[in-house]
C-alpha cells in the first residue's frame, strides 16, 4: 500500500460542553496543524498516488472554510462539540466529498483509504481514518 | 476509526544481556517519550473518544511506577530485557489494566485498539499495538 | 553562557484589530507552544542553572493565567493585539516577576536572561528575549 | 504487534516527465529522511524485534547505493518518474532483498511486516508498506 | 528584542567543486527547510514585529527564484560551491534586498537583524544572521 | 556570522546527589541529542564554515567517550552533578580541545564560537556557549 501524507494548519475558537472539559468549556482556541494522508494499493501512470500539489490546494480549501473562526458559530457543527476527533472526521468528510467529485481528477479515483490527524499541541493529537468509496461517481 | 494520542516522557537506566547487544550491555540508561494512542469506531455522547485528560493521568501514573529507576532491579522485569519494544509492550498493559479496571470511566469500554509507542532517540523508537478486549469488566 | 529550556502549551481565543489582519480580525484561536529559555554565567553548587522541576511549576502557573481563555475580555490587555510577539513579552513580563519575587529561590537570582518562544503553528513563531535585573530584590 | 523503527537520510538530484509536474520537470533534488519500520507479533529470546544496529547498517547500506546520485542516469529506474512513493517502494524492496538473504540474520526470520516513509519537507512525504515472505529463503 | 519566525521550504540539485566533499563532488541535490526569524526591539502600532503574511509572500518569492533548479546553472552563483551555509546567506541578502526597497512596507524599517537556518536533513543545518541596515531607503 | 549544525546522541546511566532533585535522585538515565553549532564570520575557499563531515566524526568520537556508561562511575566526573548543563559544558570542551589540537583541519582555525544544546527529552533541554580561542595552537 502507497501514502502520500501534506501537512497544512488551522487556527479556530471554540468552547465545549460538558463537565468533563472543565476549563475548556470556555471560549479558548487552538491551531490544529494538519496531516492527511491518502492510500491507494497501485501508483498511477505518472508514479504518484495523486497529484500533491493539487491535493494540498484541496485540503487549503478546505481548512479556508474553517480557518479563523470561532466554531460555536457554524451552522453546519450546531449541537455538537467540535473536539479535535470531531474536527478530524469533518476534514476527512470534507475532503472525501472533493475527491468523489472529481476535484482531484480521475486519477484520485484509485485512492481507498484517508487519514487525516490533527495535532493540536505538542502532547496531544486526534485523527479519523476510513476508506474511501470507488465507483464512477466515488464517494 | 477515531484515534487520541497523548505524549509524555520516561526516564530509566537499564543494561542488556547478550553480545549482540555491544556496549549496551554496560549499564546505560535512556529517555522514551511516550506516545499511546487510542482507537474506537464512533465518538462517544460528548463527542470524544475518551476523555483526554484522564487518558494523561492514567498514563502520567504508569510511568511514574518506572520513572528514575534503574529497571536492572525491578521485580517485575527479572530475567528480561527491558529493549524499548519490551518496555512498549509493558506500558500498553498496564495503561490496558487501568482501563480494564474502569479508571478511565465507563466511556472508554469502547475503545477497541491500543497503540503505545516509545522514541529512545532522534533515529530509533519502537511500538506495540493490540487490541482492547471490550466487556463488562474490559479486559 | 549556560541555558536551560523547559516547554509547555497553552489554548487561547483572541481576535485582532487592524486591516493587515485580513481574516484574522475575525475571532479566532490559537495552541501556543512555548518555549521557556533561561540563562546565567556559572552553575550553582548543585550543577544546574535552576531548579527545572521550579521553573516549570512557574510556567505553568503563568500559563493556567491565561488558558482556557478569549484574550479579548482579559482586562490586562485591553486595546492590544494580543499577536504571538506580544504574548511572548507576557509571559516573559510574567515568569520575570515571579523569578523577582523569589519563587524559583535565592539560587535563581544568579540567572541574567531569558528567552520565551511562542510556536503558534509549524510554520510561524514568535520570541522576545532580555535580560533579567539582578539584586537583592531581583528583576 | 511490535515495531522498531529507525531513521537515516538520502540526498539526490532528479527530474519529472509529465506536465503534471509543472516546475519539478526541471532537474531539481531532495533531502529524502527515511523511516524504516519492521514489524513481527512476537519478540526473540533477546526481547527484541530485530538488532536494531544492523537494520540501522543495512538500511544505511541500501541508501549509499542511491545517495548523491543524479536518479535520471540509474539504469534501474530508466523510464521511471523517480517521485516520492516510488523510491518508498524502491527502498521497501532493497531493505526486503537484503533481510530475505538472511542479511539480519535468523532471527529477522519472524518479521512479517515492514513500513517505509520518506520524508521530502516539513509539509509531504510518501509511503510503502507490506508484508514480508516468511521461509526458509525468507523473501 | 522580539522575534518573528517563519517556515517554508526548497528543492534544489548542485555539485561541489573540491575533494573534501567526497561523493557530494557528483551531482546530488537537497531540500533545504527554510526559517527566517526578523527581530527588532519595540513593536510597531499593531503590536507586531513584521506583517507576517508579507513576510511569508517575501520568502515564497525568495524561494521560487531558486525553486527546483540545478545551482550548478545559475548564473549568480558561478563559480560558487553552493552550500548550505552559502545558500544561507543567499537567502538572506535576497530577503533584506527586498526589505531595503520597501517590499514588506514602511514598518518593516524597524528590523534590525535577521537569522536565516536551512535544514538540510534531521541531522545537519546551516545559519547565517547580521544586522539591517536602517535608514530611508534601508539596507 | 556563519554556523553549520550537527546532530548525535548519547545515552547514559547517572543519579543526583541535592534533596531538590527529588526522584532523580536514584539511579536513572537519560538519551540526549547532542546539537552542536560551529559558527565563523566568514566561509573558507570552498565555501564552508567547516567540514560537516569531520565535525560529525568529531562529535561522535567525542560521545563514543560518553555513551552507554554508567556517568557516576567516570573519574573524571567524580564529586560532580552530571546534569544536563554541565554535560552540555563537558561536550563544549571535549570538541573545542579536538578543534585546539587542529583534528577538523587548519581550516578550523577560523571558528570562533560554538553552542552545545543537549535535549533530554520532548519538553527539556539544557545548552552551554562560548567563544573558541584562535591562535596557532587553537583554544
Amino acid at each position: 500500500m502507497y501514502t502520500v501524507g501534506i501537512r497544512d494548519h488551522l487556527m479556530i475558537a471554540h468552547s465545549f460542553r460538558g463537565e468533563g472539559f472543565g476549563p475548556a468549556q470556555r471560549l479558548h482556541g487552538a491551531t490544529y496543524v494538519v496531516d492527511v494522508e491518502l492510500k491507494r494499493p497501485e501508483l498511477d501512470a505518472d508514479g504518484v498516488v495523486v497529484d500533491i500539489g493539487g491535493a494540498a490546494a484541496t485540503l487549503r480549501d478546505v481548512l479556508t472554510e474553517l480557518n479563523y473562526r470561532n466554531l460555536d458559530e457554524e451552522p453546519s457543527f450546531a449541537g455538537r462539540n467540535t473536539t479535535t476527533e470531531f474536527l478530524a472526521k469533518a476534514v476527512f468528510d470534507r475532503v472525501a466529498e472533493r475527491i468523489g467529485k472529481g476535484e482531484l481528477g480521475e486519477g484520485a479515483r484509485g485512492l481507498t483509504e484517508m487519514r487525516v490527524v490533527l495535532h493540536e499541541s505538542h502532547v496531544a493529537w486526534a485523527a479519523y481514518e476510513g476508506e474511501l468509496a470507488p465507483g464512477t461517481d466515488a464517494r
